[in-house]
């Protein structure tokens, strides 16, 4: 079976590792909004946090970045005075670093995203939104702010009144996006945040477009877990928004694009073809069961 | 007592502590032909060499490098099968990035190299020779070289025919250094490999220059121990190139520069004004002795 994924986040990776345990040829198509140059590296959370995932190296203590990751850098950084909001492991660098370098050197983030996977034996093909560059803006009643500014350093504490995905409009999707959702057999919409993480990719002209073309059920799994959200700003961002946390919102903000949602026990239901499960992925047994019910549903349609 | 000091590499770094530890007036004027791009970071190993060294950070086990230095970095970077035969520790790369990041917003490297001095509380002006990239070439018998690969990828192994500094024609001296050796109550050549160490100092044709006009004695300390070196290729290039590995050979090769040499008691003067003392340097007292030994040298002429 081939499926296609949408996702950015942690919770997303993790969804995407489960689809990988179940023995799907997948295509993940990953949020580059939160890609931004810190110290002069060209950092790509989303991407990393699926490359982390499907290779064993995400970690599940801290609950994003790398497994065993240590702290030098940064401890050196601080002693320069250096900029210390943005954490970057010693292990994480290594992808910074390489990525900068090849970027410089004029490689597409496509290109080594899929150099990376390869490295690490991932067993799915990884591509960014776009090769062109995305970033994710949240106006908030403080002013503007770029995304890792909201999210890491405000720790996404200033209200947010609008979201907006800068050079969204004239990126085109990356070489084997569109093919990859046209080819699938299901195209799913990790719980990842739909405001911060999922729409800019569907900010991306031609991927919304491939999403409503497609003849394959679209599947949204909603990040709602009992009213509120597992980790990240949605609720708090749903609320100021203006949207009530509950997975008719959620459907609603995907109308036209999805056929079906999975989303989690504890929740009504919206109003279009639906299955609930437990949503909350701890474990590798719930990321593969999650990933699971999400096929089975696709595969009722 | 105002000092300026020429310097490359760690047996260099070693002399520049010692000075600062005999609290005089020091300016320490660097060798920048190591200099390299390497993952498209901007690295200067002699400066680091002298910033670590005059923070007691240098790593005194290794013998290069900084203190209780982490690894995870190129642990990571193997991993995606980048290149790893030159080390960068985790550390390390702080200053390397910070450098890069600050080079691509036009700083120049003097700035840079004064702001990590003034964030560690360097009790010296550290000073790159230029800020014009010069870079130093080993010709081979097996072709052209840059030095960081002869030094550290090849460990010297190729025999050298000749030497050369890339951009060094052109090169200024970076602001403050011709002001310091002519404003100097002494100059001194550090125990450095004088031809990959110091010549590129003195292919800058400013500081040649001052170093000829200077009133200030100038004293070259012999980085030839025992009739060899005490670390590095000196005495294997100054076979290849067919100089006798003596202190009359460096004194020969800093002729019309220098007024004396201080040089290892194990080994003959040369035919200028000399001063003997034991110049390995495997402590701090060591350090201290040696700079003392240089400073006693200049006020006796």
């Amino acid at each position: 079976m081939k499926i296609a994924v949408l996702t950015g986040g942690v919770g997303g990776a993790k969804f995407v590792h489960g689809l990988v345990m179940s023995d799907v040829a997948l295509t993940a198509i990953v949020n580059t909004g939160d890609d931004f140059r810190h110290l002069g590296l060209a950092i790509s959370p989303d991407i990393d946090s699926v490359l982390y995932a499907l290779s064993g190296k995400d970690n599940r203590i801290q609950g994003w970045g790398r497994a065993e990751e240590s702290w030098a850098f940064m401890a050196a950084l601080r002693e320069l005075g250096g900029p210390d909001w943005f954490n970057l492991g010693d292990g994480d660098l290594a992808l910074h670093v390489v990525r900068s370098n090849a970027l410089a050197q004029g490689a597409a983030l496509s290109e080594i995203t899929a150099d990376f996977a390869r490295a690490w034996n991932v067993r799915a093909t990884i591509l960014p939104m776009s090769d062109d560059p995305v970033a994710t803006w949240i106006d908030t009643i403080d002013g503007p702010l770029a995304f890792q500014r909201y999210f890491v350093e405000q720790h996404c504490k200033p209200v947010a009144k609008a979201i907006r995905f800068e050079g969204a409009q004239g990126a085109r999707a990356a070489p084997g996006v569109i093919g990859a959702i046209l080819g699938a057999d299901a195209v799913l919409i990790a719980p990842s945040n739909p405001y911060l993480s999922v729409d800019p990719i569907l900010a991306v002209a031609e991927i919304r477009s491939a999403l409503v073309e497609t003849d394959a059920p679209v599947i949204a799994i909603s990040p709602i877990v009992g009213g509120a959200a597992v980790k990240g700003p949605t609720a708090k961002l749903m609320g100021e928004l203006g949207i009530a946390v509950t997975n008719a919102s959620i459907a609603a903000h995907y109308e036209g694009l999805i056929d079906a949602m999975l989303h989690d026990e504890s929740d009504a239901p919206p109003a279009i073809p639906a299955r609930a499960t437990q949503t909350l992925m701890a474990t590798n047994v719930d990321r593969a069961r999650v990933a699971q019910e999400a096929i089975a549903l696709a595969q009722s349609l």
